[in-house]
């Protein structure tokens, strides 16, 4: 039987912030733990989007890609989707509207969440992390200048997950969520949408299994910077 | 095979904060993870010390017992320990010298780690947390008066873990220990020791699976204040 009470990331937030962009895990080891999530490519190559067991990569070119399983990243997050779950529909929203609603309506606050979003969009805001080489800059510099793409009348997914605010800095508090379109020609981290019809599943989820990157030698000598932070990650994932 | 490479949390030093006391878990559940460990029974009824598959309790009356399989927690860690790691043999030192020594020697530092030390102790100090009955109160006032006990002359095993500063909150970040004498006599939240002889071993775990109680009400809508937590938490745990 599959494991739905499992949320498990690879990585952190916060090895990102002084520039730690090894891809330290394959995505085919990766989808071995979900068929659902999100995560970056090494170098911080864009964002990555996972449906239905596969890996998809919005470049900063605005292009969208499948994403093969020797690809490595530094960063993701997947669950396994549970179909039995019902799905609740959705009026028409602003993306702050849906996160204020989505929380209320399916009561998060202490435990962590997958989301998983359907619908037609009148619009879709997203931006996407650009490709960097070595040796890696911190992530506010990597992140300084990324390109943002809009599309309207747009049909697809919304993938992310809901954590506390306990764990930011482990993962991004409160919601971090990414778009592919059904076609799968539009993709990217969520900034802002406006929905016009939809549904939702929120699957609370009980487990957090973060795996860390011991065998990689500059992760385990690495100074993570606790002061600022969390203001590094919300200014790179804002 | 034995998972080694994990530690298995259930509950968070957060929930502890405001009170949230109840058991969630099991003795016997929880040995199911592992079998090395600490944690506190259900109402912060004394300190947890699992050593060899065996969880002890040390109640607030300084007798130490041993734990039913049906006895809950609201709060545990534990791993199962690999005995093919080697071990470190230790010069006599006070507990501050060891946890720095042991800091710089394992290099711990952005990963979790077990720790299991065992020794011939010139002196041990530990304190108890007392039994608390509802409705609970905030950990602080729970602990801010915990009775101590110091032997000295005793052989036994310090259990816990390391875990960085950046998971303060979901645990304690640095290092939580505890102790119990090999007569099984005396055991508690380590305050100081002075040991004599000894050997430890410290076992990185990439993994930290963390299971939150999410089937208690009184966690998922529990106001669980990040602002002071840490402070509490140490408060609590010096």
């Amino acid at each position: 039987m599959k494991d739905t009470e499992t949320l498990y990331q690879h990585g952190t937030l916060a090895l990102l912030v002084p520039g730690l962009f090894d891809g330290t895990i394959t995505t085919k080891e990766l989808l071995n733990h979900g068929d659902t999530g999100i995560g970056t490519l090494a170098g911080l190559d864009g964002e990555v989007i996972i449906v239905d067991g596969q890996a998809f990569q919005a470049g900063a070119d605005g292009s969208v890609n499948t994403v093969n399983g020797d690809a490595t990243m530094p960063f993701a997050s997947v669950h396994t989707f549970d179909n039995q779950l019902p799905k609740t529909p959705l009026a028409a929203m602003t993306m702050p509207a849906f996160t204020t609603w989505l929380q209320t309506t399916a009561g998060l606050k202490n435990a962590f969440a997958g989301i998983v979003m359907t619908g037609i969009f009148n619009r879709v805001h997203v931006r996407v992390a650009p490709k960097q080489t070595k040796p890696y800059p911190p992530l506010t510099t990597a992140t300084a200048a990324q390109p943002e793409f809009t599309r309207e009348n747009v049909q697809g997914t919304v993938v992310g997950y809901f954590a506390p605010a306990l764990y930011a800095g482990a993962t991004v508090g409160g919601f971090h969520l990414h778009f592919i379109s059904d076609d799968h020609q539009f993709a990217g981290h969520l900034l802002d949408f406006t929905v016009m019809t939809g549904e939702v599943t929120a699957q609370v989820l009980p487990n957090l299994m973060l795996h860390l990157p011991t065998d990689n030698a500059d992760f385990m000598k690495a100074d993570i910077e606790l002061s600022g932070l969390n203001d590094a990650i919300n200014e790179a994932e804002k």
